[in-house]
């Protein structure tokens, strides 16, 4: 009987490989790490998020034996309402982590039939073959947890998404006794974090942010209002701090930063006394330097506050002159178009605006080059499988590794669905899955897929023109004027004479003895061809033949 | 009478105000300064560049007098194919700006009807009551120049797109003794480029992008590939000395970039001698530590050489492992995820790319703060009006203008369409005109408009889905079961459920007793309901109704 080896399978990276969700498998056992979502790209029209094809782990649904969830970002933890219904395994969480999911699933009516547990970074729990040992790590949410899985094949480590981060804002310090206890011990595999593998150096602690944000404060003569993601808790929490230093109050805008600020306030992970808070009729009662809003926005997100704030659609709170806006983040790629519209509004409205070109008013959650480093010598695995990054970042963190003295052969690169397979000595790649990813537009998961995309992108580039005929259904004879419908194609008020051209077209074309059954294609070539030539464009043309 | 003022008015700035067209005028006289195109924004769907509105100009299109290029870039010149055939004045430009102009009018068959005229740094031309020196600027393209307008009402400097360079490439700096003439002379208006006002400091030298190119070429063990902007014939000839001083020779691939070397090398802007070029079968058959290759693809274009190299479509060329691959520019926002998944595919081939994330492989042609504050103290101009920006920028460079001592109420940020007026004491803000722009799609000039882009939006998200219905002319009885046709909402072979359940709907709608001028209306608001309860999506829905 051949020796049972241990299996890495990253599932559904569109770009950032293994992030959103990693499978570990020995035997009849499978560990899930992450169960997150993706953003859509600009090309993806229509669709609203993006989930992993999890058709292998429904393939293997009886060896799952448990989520376990590093954070609670949105990457991590927003594939859970799909995931859930069809593979209802517990899942393992920190205290603030469970909080997020909690919102989620109770959005999505699941929480009552899931499985939910609390974990602490220090615990260690068993999960069939796989002894599971939690690690702190700092990141731009609080409470991230890396995983040390002791494995019958040897111990693995997985780093979450981190960064060694000196000074954070809630105190607690990744756990370098921790990691370097873990390289004492041996470890078989590292997998970790290559988010920033392209920045130098150190990234910045989120210290920082505080400092730059007292500097702002002290100049700002009105309002101050800070954007940034809802679940950036530590974020929230020093402009709270900042505030106080400032002898001014603070709002909290937008749904989601509502709740945030709401559940981390009451599993005391943000510290924030009640009288500090503000509502929206005090926000425009006080005097303006003695309010504070930390908003939702920072993306340039178009139904966010911020953004209905810089185009003056937000019903309860305008920009004034005078107000200082900190836009805390940097833009996401594919997001700078929406976050300059932002900008260049709010400098209209007469606002003192600070972004990251300008200020250090954001830092990343993720470790550069050098705490890279810092983890793979405190780790010293014998393999190391860079994630969490597209593939350049990847091949870049492989290259790093091997400055470091671990050897080519030891470092393995992998995209989504490949499997990576060990057995205590060596490192192989086996046999490919489907990890590919789906999806989720309005109530239907999967049900737009390549085909309805290219019909989205063929109408957003020229639109449709459909022309009705009536024709007997014998000779296949015209029976009346054609009648056209268009959207989208040319302004039709503007183009009538193009459009009864069409239509002289499809009487042309199908003279006076086309069978019926070639009706369609005729009208498709004739207009096809006809309208190239007078617009250069390609609308999709759909013939509706009737048959009388 | 009244004193008669000169008017400067920006036309059509897509975000970048008075980029693309800026007209002087003074009484019955008018000067257009460039005449760009803009590319369009993401959500600008299908729409292929995007002009001024130049009706305006063609309101008062005996007043002009000439169009001035300051500068070979598509954003200055790309709009002369539209207003020429409408507006046919001669044009002023100096001697490589000319030749681009040249390549471009040809394409549009408009060479021959052109008045083209050549001018040099140092020359002056007479306009109508307009005086116009020029002088010469540094820019990423070669001979850039701005202007220097003697007008009735005073001197009106206009900077171009400038940065001042101390090593440019082709030895040519910007006119720092005759900035400093028009400063003694008496400047009432400058009109500054303000690109990079949120980059402190200076913009690096060109020759700083060699120095790099050295180092990367000394590692290079096979073919190098540069990537960069077409016009940026000075990072072309910095490719081809370096190549020189590796012992290698340089193919040069993509359409545009065969185009503008030709030309360049032509009027003596290129200096490459011919046995340094490389035929594209010499590329495939020279050692590859022999070869260069500079082509297009920077911006991650669909269909430049470069992303059909990346994605293994280039039919001549393929990206082997060793090739180093060099991208040599920054992403215009909006095109970030286009270039990521080209760099993506390239570290997939296994080739080793340089991009400016990691190295000064790219500089900007645009002045920094301080090279900004520098032009404005030579200058010294009693009135300052930012251009060339978003109206983030202008306000930032305003604010700065401020710092340096003129008074805020000399400082005029304008948009387009307003119109700056001057009468040599006062400055203010005149009647507003048309300062809009105009979409092109293939052929078509401004005949997609807000309800063809909107309409263009909506199929994006979700398709549509057209209803046919034969009823009787005079009950509105339905005659036969509806037919039903649809793109891009949901995938139709894995839902003919709810197309059939979408049937039984219009049927249910529809009744018996429906008279034939509401069946549309009907059709419509029953389907829309129905889609969006069973599928949270909201397709353009399009009864086609015949009546019998």
């Amino acid at each position: 009987m051949s020796k049972n080896t241990v299996k890495l399978i990253p599932l559904g990276g569109l770009g950032e490989i293994g992030k959103n969700m990693m499978l570990m498998e020995y035997g009849e056992n499978i560990i899930v790490i992450d169960a997150g979502l993706m953003f859509p790209e600009n090309y993806m029209l229509g669709i609203d998020i993006v989930i992993p094809d999890i058709s292998y782990l429904l393939e293997h649904k009886d060896k799952v034996k448990g989520i376990i969830i590093t954070h609670g970002h949105e990457d991590h933890i927003g594939g859970l309402p799909y995931v859930l219904p069809q593979v209802n395994v517990p899942i393992y969480a920190t205290k603030l982590t469970r909080g997020l999911i909690e919102v989620k699933l109770k959005e999505h009516k699941l929480l009552k039939a899931t499985s939910l547990h609390t974990i602490q970074p220090g615990d260690a729990l068993d999960l069939g073959p796989f002894h599971v040992e939690f690690f702190r790590v700092c990141h731009s949410i609080p409470d991230g947890v890396g995983l040390a899985v002791e494995t019958p094949v040897g111990l693995v480590v997985h780093s979450g998404d981190f960064k060694f981060d000196h000074s954070p804002v809630d105190g607690r310090l990744t756990d370098f006794a921790k990691l370097a206890e873990l390289g004492r011990r041996g470890v078989l595999v590292l997998l970790s974090d290559s988010t920033n593998t392209e920045t130098s150096g150190y990234t910045h602690s989120e210290q920082e942010v505080g400092e730059t944000f007292d500097r702002i404060f002290s100049k700002a003569k009105g309002r101050v209002i800070v954007a940034t993601f809802a679940s950036n808790i530590s974020r929230v929490q020093q402009v709270i701090e900042t505030a106080e230093r400032h002898n001014r109050r603070v709002g909290v805008v937008g749904r989601s930063m509502v709740n945030n600020v709401k559940m981390a306030t009451e599993l005391g992970y943000l510290n924030v006394s009640p009288d500090m808070l503000l509502t929206i009729g005090e926000i425009n009662r006080l005097p303006p330097r003695k309010v504070v809003m930390v908003c939702t926005g920072s993306q340039g997100e178009p139904t966010s506050a911020l953004v209905r704030m810089a185009s003056d659609e937000y019903k309860s709170i305008s920009i004034r002159p005078g107000d200082t806006v900190i836009v805390s983040a940097t833009p996401i790629p594919g997001n700078e178009e929406l976050i300059n519209h932002t900008l260049n509004n709010l400098f209209r409205l007469g606002a003192d605006v600070y972004y990251d070109e300008l200020l250090d008013v954001h830092v990343s959650g993720h470790a550069s080059r050098e705490e890279q480093k810092l983890m793979i010598n405190l780790i010293k695995p014998r393999f190391f499988v860079p994630i969490h990054g597209d593939y350049r970042h990847l091949i870049l963190h492989a290259q790093m590794a091997q400055q470091l003295g671990i050897p080519a052969k030891n470092i393995l690169v992998i995209e989504s669905g490949q499997v990576l397979e060990f057995d205590g000595d060596e490192g192989w790649l086996g046999e490919e899955v489907a990890g590919g990813y789906v999806f989720v537009d309005g109530l239907g998961v999967g049900d737009v897929g390549q085909v309805v995309l290219r019909d989205r992108q063929h109408l957003s580039r020229d639109g449709f023109l459909i022309a009705v005929v009536a024709v007997d259904e014998k000779t296949g004879e015209l029976l009346a004027e054609p009648d056209i419908i268009s959207r989208g194609f040319v302004y039709i008020r503007e183009s009538e004479e193009l459009i009864e051209q069409a239509k002289e077209q499809v009487v042309i074309a199908l003279g006076k003895s086309t069978s019926p059954a070639v009706v369609s294609a005729k009208i498709k070539e004739t207009l096809g061809e006809f309208l190239y030539e007078q617009t250069r464009r390609r609308p999709m043309i759909l013939p509706v033949v009737i048959e009388v």
